[in-house]
């Protein structure tokens, strides 16, 4: 069955069955013409907005519907945790091809209800409409933030150490896998690195954050920019996921881990506070002169540039 | 030259080059993981999002890019005009076919900020991916009100007067028009009752508010589901826009019109604050029993059902 046979409103039916009932902050979800959400207070709203386009950020034969929702939010979830932001309501656009089984619509609802669950993100509206082409899914995250808590790209400062969440290169090494064998490869879901953001803006042990989606050398040269200084990089200490290159750790993307900006007086705290969930790792620190470097097996050189999505 | 000839970063900072200074209560606007808004004081949020597709929603050879992105914004103030939500802060997603001419993507931006100016809203964010398919736009709109000063779709009663904004079947009537005239035909940008809905809310002169996106008998059907009553709509009665069809007029969709509930000794009032800017004609009535009926020629029938997006 394919969803054109049943419509735009039993599909819109299907979504709302599935989302749980809104808590109290919720004054209006899905059916009006917008959603209302009383603002948490004592707090700023934070807004992100991220999309999914088939056949560029995954494809069906090799990705089920389910994972790719779940992925829709959690690359969301991302730059509010890079941000030290609690996310809490979320819309939801699709533009779908007629054609689209029910049974896919359906994985791909329930996978995004998965996360937003585990995070307790609320699903308060969105749209759907056919289209002519690939499958694109939108989302819009809205969390909040004390305002002094909010950890800004720009907030790095010359001295402070580069530490970061995980590992790297394992989203373009399983990608390189999936070009070369098919889809016998299962690609896998991005890490959620929420409550280490929350944590580590609560407990001011960080000074600036961004989230590594372009590649680390990219998440590397916009928080340098953005805080005005330069960076060097010690690509020998960044921690590879298995079977990674150092290239798919430096240059790959859709890693999903954060980059976060360290006083060096704040080390211990941070990695103490940063470790309780995940591994973190001094991968280089801000330098004042505006370049950027990336030093490997001893050798310095500039820093190539990063993922362009054009 | 073609957007992928120049990239991403290039992109954006086209975009960012077009945009006013932000306002105080923007925290932090385009370029950090996400946009920071200061909540207005005393307000809730009213969040909506609406998405164009190329070759559903417009077509390019029929609709200039600058009227494209006009468009992609009109249709979320029409969702918060329609809660009596004062909009404040867009985000703006789009995802595009490498091959578009960066004069077009201008364009597009041009036609989003050219509104964007006149109703006061803010870009803060968006994405930019790159597709193998049609563009596609997806805009989230972030507005305020009064929580008491909202218009649901769910407050009409038995008895309350429907009135709608303008005329409708223009869209439809055009469109039919390019379809056996092909783009000679100029479309023309959706009307912005934005200043109609917020003045209607602030003198609490309707009780119920729905855009007429899908169709003047589908914004009837939805505003009395959400309010649990039925609806008498009068066909003869309905302000149709010059060259239209009866038909375009109750089902064509596009029009984006106001469609209020308004208690019959508001009626006065109603009139001469919502007929400041823009004519509105009584065109039916709410009634208890759940059913739809549509008068045309004195014959009473029952009311179709609307457009479907699949």
């Amino acid at each position: 069955m394919h969803i054109s046979d049943i419509g735009e409103h039993a599909l819109i039916e299907r979504i709302r069955a599935r989302v749980p009932d809104a808590p109290a902050w919720v004054i209006a979800g899905i059916g009006d013409d917008a959603a209302v959400i009383a603002p948490e207070r004592g707090c700023v709203d934070v807004v992100t907005t991220d999309s999914l386009v088939e056949d560029v950020h995954f494809r069906r034969a090799w990705t089920s519907m389910r994972d790719v929702g779940y992925k829709a939010l959690a690359v969301n979830v991302s730059d509010l945790a890079a941000m030290g932001a609690e996310p809490r309501a979320a819309t939801l656009s699709l533009a779908l091809p007629a054609s689209l089984a029910v049974t896919d619509f359906d994985e791909l609802i329930d996978g995004f209800l998965e996360l937003a669950r585990a995070v307790r993100v609320q699903l308060v509206g969105g749209n759907l409409t056919k289209s002519p082409g690939p499958v694109v899914i939108d989302v819009t995250l809205i969390g909040s933030a004390r305002r002094r808590r909010l950890m800004m790209r720009s907030g790095g400062k010359p001295g402070h150490l580069l530490y970061v969440t995980g590992t790297v290169g394992g989203a373009a090494r399983t990608l390189e896998a999936q070009r070369s064998e098919g889809p016998t490869v299962q690609g896998s879901r991005p890490p959620v690195r929420l409550r280490t953001g929350l944590q580590v803006s609560r407990n001011k042990v960080a000074m600036a954050c961004v989230d590594v989606s372009d590649g680390l050398a990219d998440a590397v040269a916009q928080l340098a920019k953005a805080s005005g200084t330069g960076a060097e990089l010690n690509a020998d200490l960044v921690p590879r996921a298995p079977g990674a290159t150092i290239e798919q750790a430096l240059y790959g993307g859709e890693d999903y881990e954060l980059l976060f900006a360290v006083p060096k007086r704040w080390r211990g705290r941070f990695e103490r506070i940063a470790g309780r969930d995940v591994t973190v790792t001094a991968v280089g620190e801000l330098i004042a002169p505006r370049d950027l470097w990336v030093t490997r097996d001893g050798t310095r050189a500039p820093l190539g540039a990063g993922f362009s999505h054009f």
